[in-house]
């Protein structure tokens, strides 16, 4: 993020060194502008600025919980089964392996990754009939639904306890329909567009609004400014799509390690993957 | 939205050159106006329009909410039908028709285009039973309703499963009065108006205070601010109507095939439509 | 709404004229105001007053989503009623009677108007055990629930859907709780009365601060800025009791007549009232 | 509140009648203030004022959603109970003495009075019992759930029924659990010790920035803008505490006798207390 | 906290005195600074600081919401066994040890201190089961939920009956994972980074901007200036992290040991330990 900020911020501090310099053609060229119009500009832009940022916030806020959420139904389901029906351990390993393919399947469908290395922790039988499947995580729910289904049809679960776990299948495809809701429909487009327009315009205009006032230094007081601006209108768009892979973004693979973790420790099976690390910039991805 | 907001623009561009050829007479007229006024106004026009903004898209957002869970209650309907009752198909097909038809109802009646294109979907014993309703939707919900109770009654479905279904139902009215609300009761109009009077006077007397201290550069500074004024109205204004058919709106004839292709997939009905593509605008419909 | 702030305006012009004329002698009177003070003072009351409009908006929204809800359950009830009592269409007439005069009972109770009206659609048999109850909604609830426990008694409905049934009965009780806050907790008074006062003293002293730079513009400014600060705050006194019969309140007859509408005709029955429609003022009551 | 707002406002007309009679010797003393930085310092203690006044209101907002929501939970568990044990009578008057007890036991806990008026209204067994407990809501509740649980275990009500009221006490342990929140933990005191501190130095210094522009007029325009700060402080200190006995404090007195009425009513009971009404300040207690 | 503002702002003290020095200097060193970049800027900063106070805010109250919500779930849970497995006292002292060892759990985890204390409170054949997780609160959860089934599977808890208890597991779940997404995911970083540097560049200026005004008052305005950012700067990073052992964080050892004694006093037990009380500067931890 900093770098695209900084040569944004280079621009204008070079820009602000040329204005200086022009100054005294300035009459000639009939430039006259005053800060009071920025004043009234500065106000508006960061109030609608700070909207965004707000609109922006609460998607990542949103995303953040709904993943939340996905742990607390995928527990919840290992949990009930295992102390449900004690006597299908096989069975249990099954539908935990479905549950760890789905949260993968989400993960990579909504960073637009690959799909085969999920697959390929799958057996056979279960890739073939997910190939039927435009949308990958609603075959995996319908698999795990029909899984379900069997252990009330085999007199396994009573109807009561099969409605009971077959919410926590509901609540799945509800955070599943907000991920793809949150990654499928952006900020109307126009909102960046106009507050992108409106920042770059007015730290252009700035040094030109400054320079009979500050003279030497208009360059330091421009680009503190615009740093001001610009940098939270470039967090805003970060924050817009937070399943990204950029540096503000959700750690869904993080997330995915750590909910197989917890299911298999559920499971009493020791074959459990390592706890991502945050890298050297302090990143978990 | 542009050519809208262009034609306002102009008028702005054109007024401010105006008002510099006429700046000699002024004094004469009696016309004095200074920024301070100014100052006051921009502020205050920008809070109560960032106040706007923040209801026309929580309006935007919510519409969006309620076609996302729309998403998740037929999906999760037609799993819990196909993994139950495997044994009737036929039956399962016929509530799917009509599952697809509710969605494509309520996209027509949000638009107000005419119901006939979904009603020829279906077979005529049931676009005769829905002739009787004033809302179509309304009528659809009560021939699932009664679809799932004649399950129940013969014994297919147990109370426990049936009310476990019949509360998808009961989530779809839901989404259908939500959807009907925001259509039926726009923001308070007197916002709207209170709001564009303001905005146009405030653009319009803009060019006489920026006269005096820009002289030459009034036209620029003055269309700068009108623009972003000018603009966030304007959209603000579009996003309060989410289910039009304009720029920023939502892509409800995208969803309804979207929804489609997931209910046959998971009913392993191979007769599915092709999912819609943006336009060569980058717009889905 | 607009005679209201049109007398303020007048108002605010006078004065403005008033204090052109009497500008000689303001130094002799020690009158000196700046529009210093006055930027400060306008920003201030534009942040307060933007939160007690959003305040007030979500009054008016929440009501308006209760009201949604409203019909939501109401039509749901009925769906269910008439899908699994399909033997007792004479019963489920009463009841509909019941919900329909529910929802009339709690319009008149929220606008204060007499319930007669209401009670004259009922037998006498209802309207006696009613006049027991000081508050009548809570009565017809009453007598729901004695209707729905009578099914369930008598053998027609099962422990299970009875109480998805009676869920629809609370959740009726939710929504009155709701309406009778919103109508009986107005925005602490206080508010109210620190934003008139201030923005009426704004208004006033406004044209003595802008009188020495316009001068003769002095009654346009001041009318333009008064009517921006003054028609919100109108507003949002309108918005604070969204259950009114003034221009911005909730057109809560033809909601009430809509949901008549649709039970009518889920029950089959053709004894329905026309759909209101907006009177010559755009207005529904 | 107004006498604690009117205190600080005489005192600040007096500095600035100091302030004028100062003036002459100021150029000696050293002291020059200009309106610029109480420009900006206006505009931040504005935001974040509003920032304190939107979080308090939000705290009393809440407060009044709990006692709604207790409101229908209490009538909802006595409607069931009425339609459903037509034939106990007796224990049903028992339980309403509990919870028109338990609404009582609240309200004097949140305000910090003696328990002994409530205790005393019912049996002595009863009173005995919940001498064991510290938080005498909990006893209560949990002598409801004795009596809901023996009403099952008699086979009076069923297992499904049994729950379905059982979540009214659920529920109400949750509108106590959300009071105890809020009455324990104000918003974070550091806030409200900064903003009083900036908003009385603010005022405080503000005649000696006035003086200079306005001279005479500097005590008028101090006290108007002191108003608007200082009243817009000492209001949200009001609303932090929503259950207190003040001004805009909530009427809890009056809804534990409206919920008496209702229940009393709907109990068949004429031994019902008066509706409380509101004293001559136009106050409910 | 105070200790650390007040260090900033004596740096700001000390800078504004030198300033105050240099000032014959300035117009040989080139150094010439208005007011009006600075207004600009102080707004657009007080309102970016608005909104990270309201993510911080909201971050601290979801915070406060979940453990008010882990009160709830703990006694209703509690009062359902009391209430209806009348005959097991004793094992319901074991699950009542368990749910008071989740909330020690998750208190020290949130804290990141050693859980050996909340461990040695419980019979070492559970905290053998234990050790194989690495999120122990899962563990303890998974414990509860097996004594559940077996009350379930040994027939003194019905299907019902049983879900309802287990609905208040998946309740605790909930409130984990949501302290723990609180705790993983702060604020995004660059929010705390980028109004860090804009708070402290905006002091260590201001004093620049301000002498020309206001000479030897520099400091005194400066400083109180300074104070306002700071402050609320210092306050949001505090509330960012609600865990903590900080001054304004939650009091969760209070609230662990309240959780206590009422469970405790519901099962009759007086093995109950004291009410923490707020130690000499009114804190709790």
């Amino acid at each position: 993020m900093l770098s695209k900020i900084a040569s944004r911020l280079l621009l204008n501090f070079l820009l602000s060194v040329v204005v200086i310099f022009c100054l005294p053609w300035y009459d000639t060229l009939g430039i006259r502008l005053s800060m009071a119009p920025f004043s009234i500009l500065g106000v508006a832009i960061a109030i609608f600025l700070g909207f965004r940022n707000n609109a922006c916030y609460a998607r990542f806020n949103e995303a953040r919980h709904l993943w939340g959420t996905l742990l607390i139904s995928h527990r919840s389901l290992t949990r009930g089964l295992k102390t449900v029906l004690t006597d299908r351990p096989r069975q249990i390993r099954q539908i935990i392996d479905l549950q760890i393919a789905w949260a993968n399947a989400l993960r990579v469908t909504l960073r637009q990754q690959p799909l085969s290395p999920v697959l390929a922790t799958l057996p056979e039988s279960v890739s073939t009939q997910l190939a039927r499947y435009q949308n990958p995580c609603n075959g995996l729910l319908m698999l795990m639904a029909q899984w379900l289904a069997e252990q009330q049809r085999s007199g396994a679960l009573s109807d009561i306890i099969y409605t009971r776990f077959e919410q926590h299948l509901t609540d799945l495809a509800g955070i599943q329909a907000g991920c793809e809701r949150i990654a499928n429909t952006p900020l109307p487009f126009a909102y960046s567009l106009i507050l992108h327009r409106t920042v770059y315009t007015f730290c252009a205009l700035l040094p030109f609004a400054l320079v009979n006032d500050l003279l030497y230094m208009t360059p330091l007081i421009s680009v503190f400014i615009s740093y001001t601006f610009v940098a939270l209108d470039a967090l805003a768009e970060e924050l817009e799509d937070p399943f990204g892979m950029e540096d503000n973004d959700l750690a869904l693979t993080a997330m995915c390690t750590s909910l197989e973790i917890d299911l298999r420790e559920m499971d009493e099976d020791d074959n459990k993957p390592a706890r991502l690390r945050p890298d050297s910039h302090y990143r978990l991805s």
